[in-house]
């Protein structure tokens, strides 16, 4: 077994003057007259710690190693630290590189782009910034479940391969084993009895329908994984890949539903607030300024909530340069989100209420007939976070729905089946994992919150 | 707002004498001279709750509403229960059909076949079983996040979209945007500049490569997400889409990698022991007589080890029944590797050390030079739920054990980065989760224990 105390462990543990063996890589190194210092990761937290050799214990050459980039094993002391930004340091009583590093070692401890950082996802989290990043993911990832753990909602893992495409065709992936270069065709079409699963198949755009029938059973389920977009948008905020939480609730109004992911939100935020102070530190410092002000809108006090109509009415009394485009029973801009959460309310907003009319077939139909029991959640700097709804539960009114927008209803007459057998009122919502990432470290592009990011044109 | 209360409090939480309102399924009912009694659950607990109609009170029409399968809201007092099998029912004061069920809903109260129920992925989660089995599904997944979370181990999600297929082709699902039906065709080959990434794209079949680079600067990192195997083999233990566990470790040796499995695989047995009582009793009613002594085989003892040519030894010694096709060099068959952990060992045993050639190009490679340092988890009943092994650290020898297995070495060049630079030793190994839970559940089949399966040829 190999034996070693962690970083953390030295920096938070163990008692000073303890004799301790540390592995680590180098962050980076300086040499004084008397001592050399070095400062290792391990990944066991977001700090470094650092290392003093004495030069007249270490020679020249022995301390060559300690280069940046290179992994180095060493027996020490601990010690309470003279220098600035530490209370402790290792003393080394000796070294061994474990794996060396030459000058060609690509990350040097200096600014590098996040443009030439994405072309090595092999060594980003190497790095102090990704470091902060992937902890917090871990932290948010944490603080995902825990929340519905907590509240009896059980985790589900509907398919990512699906014969539905939820949402429309155009964006999605086709999955295969046939021959790209040689596929069978009959009758002038793809012949899908020799694929893997005899008919053509797809990965998901979205867990919901298949989430829907398991919380009519269940009670209260989420789903957190990936979702797949073919969308070719080569923007800051798409991805072709990333991950989603689509809770679905039985018994749940839209009231309902807008409690919940507002309490949601807020517990995320808490959590990583609470438990990543070093890592928002360093981003507060490194990457965005006013990153704690994102976390004061979350969380100190109510979100605001407006109906699509009443938004209109706002929107179009704000002056020439917002109404482009702007018009009852078309979507909003993204500029007119963005009008919203950071000028109208100035914080997290709830709109609600949007006209049937540019919404899927599932959202239950109000009263009113011409809008649906809806709500986006837009937050200031970012805009749309969360989409969510009530479901329409009245098997008359969802496959009415489905028929006017010319969808197969064979394809998906086992989704209308939890309205034929036991319907209840049921909701959900859908939260981009990244998007909220985003919000909360402060990081400008998507590609920079996944450790291998991909995209339009891209597969690094 | 939706004001009801869930049957899981009525259960354990709301005092005798309450008055509450629930909402549930019927999951069946009776009627006797006086009273009709309906059992409905909510899928806030395992449990069902019986509620009590008094006949004087609700007319046979009301009372027909009562069907299986349809969802009911009843309001009434919270009594002690007179009759067996629970402790409190519901006194009905009034009764709603949320949502009426017709005699064609397809689950009646009797046993139905697994084959029957896996033609019903929509209504499954209101049965019993699979109440029970999804249930466990997610303490289990809740299990996993908490041991390695309490140990400093960074939750990572590497890509499913790969261009790399980690363990040798014609087992991998290409993805594509490409239209099947005129697949652009350049100088006889496929044209992929007109694809979504501008390259050839598979699903992952394991996160492993991926994860390596994270452990080697997060120290400790784990995946659990989807994997995707095109192996058109239609047995009880494979699925086209499944789900694993990948932790990776930098500083870990094999011996470290061994301690951590034993540890892992004891936890998440002895979080389902303990809190899914209700489920598992109902499990090994009804499912697997001997469903206990599989958690004693886990947690009353040490699990054994042996190395790969001590277990030939010992299954020569056995009989000859056990040795065909037995020779030092060749992988063990499924019935060899039962023998060593149902009979020569009857209880969960690590088999180390096997020959370098018949396993992948990353496993380190011992002092011997011809077996390397990995190992494989066998239980019994099940067979190999793990694999594991410490990773080849030395550059040259990843290299020279990559290019003798044929593989295309520019692919890779970012694989084997981290051995240029920072080398380390690091270990590391997969669980198979839907393994785990057939072990765990005593469910015969990998499809009762997936929402939605997909295996070969099928899509239901």
């Amino acid at each position: 077994m190999i034996s070693r105390t962690t970083v953390r462990a030295v920096l938070e543990q163990v008692p000073l003057g303890a004799d301790v063996t540390v592995f680590g890589w180098v962050r980076n190194s300086r040499t004084s007259s008397s001592v050399a210092f070095a400062s290792i990761s391990d990944g066991s937290c977001f700090a470094a710690l650092q290392i003093v050799f004495d030069r007249a214990r270490f020679s020249d050459e022995a301390l060559s190693g300690v280069a940046v980039g290179s992994c180095i094993r060493v027996s020490g002391r601990v010690e309470s630290s003279k220098g600035q930004g530490q209370a402790r340091e290792l003393m080394a009583d000796s070294l061994d590189v474990a794996g060396p590093s030459g000058g060609d070692y690509p990350l040097q401890p200096k600014r590098h782009s996040m443009e030439f950082l994405r072309t090595l996802p092999q060594l980003r989290a190497r790095t102090a910034t990704f470091n902060a990043v992937f902890r917090i993911r871990h932290r948010l990832a944490m603080a995902v479940h825990d929340f519905f753990d907590s509240r009896g909602f059980v985790y589900v893992h509907p398919p990512l391969l699906t014969s539905s495409d939820c949402e429309g065709a155009g964006e999605t992936f086709q999955v295969t084993t046939l021959p790209l270069d040689r596929v069978p065709i009959r009758d002038g079409s793809v012949d899908y009895t020799e694929d893997f699963f005899g008919r053509k198949a797809y990965l998901t755009v979205s867990a919901q329908l298949e989430a829907e029938p398991l919380a009519l059973g269940l009670g209260s389920v989420y789903t957190f994984g990936p979702i797949f977009r073919a969308d070719p948008s080569d923007t800051r905020i798409h991805a072709a890949e990333f991950w989603m939480i689509e809770p679905e609730m039985a018994f749940f109004d839209l009231d309902d539903d807008i409690a919940l992911i507002e309490e949601f939100v807020k517990h995320m935020a808490s959590v990583v607030r609470e438990r990543c102070r070093s890592e928002l530190a360093f981003l507060a410092e490194f990457v965005e300024p006013g990153l704690e002000k994102r976390y004061s809108a979350v969380l100190d006090e109510p979100f605001a909530r407006v109906a699509y109509t009443e938004a209109v009415r706002i929107i179009g009394s704000a002056g020439a340069d917002r109404v482009a485009g702007l018009e009852w029973g078309r979507p909003f801009s993204a500029e007119q989100e963005r009008f919203l959460a950071d000028e109208a309310f100035g914080r997290p907003v709830f709109v609600t209420d949007y006209p049937a009319s540019f919404k899927p077939f599932y959202m239950r139909m109000n009263d009113d007939g011409r809008t649906v029991a809806c709500t986006d959640l837009l937050v200031p700097g970012v805009g749309e976070i969360v989409g969510g709804s009530q479901r329409e539960e009245r098997l008359d009114a969802v496959v009415g729905r489905a028929r006017e927008q010319g969808m197969d209803m064979d394809t998906y007459s086992w989704y209308f089946d939890i309205r034929r057998w036991g319907s209840a009122p049921h909701s959900g919502f859908g939260l981009g994992f990244e998007r909220m990432l985003m919000y909360l470290t402060g990081m400008k592009n998507i590609r920079d919150v996944i450790p291998y990011p991909r995209t339009f044109g891209s597969m690094a």
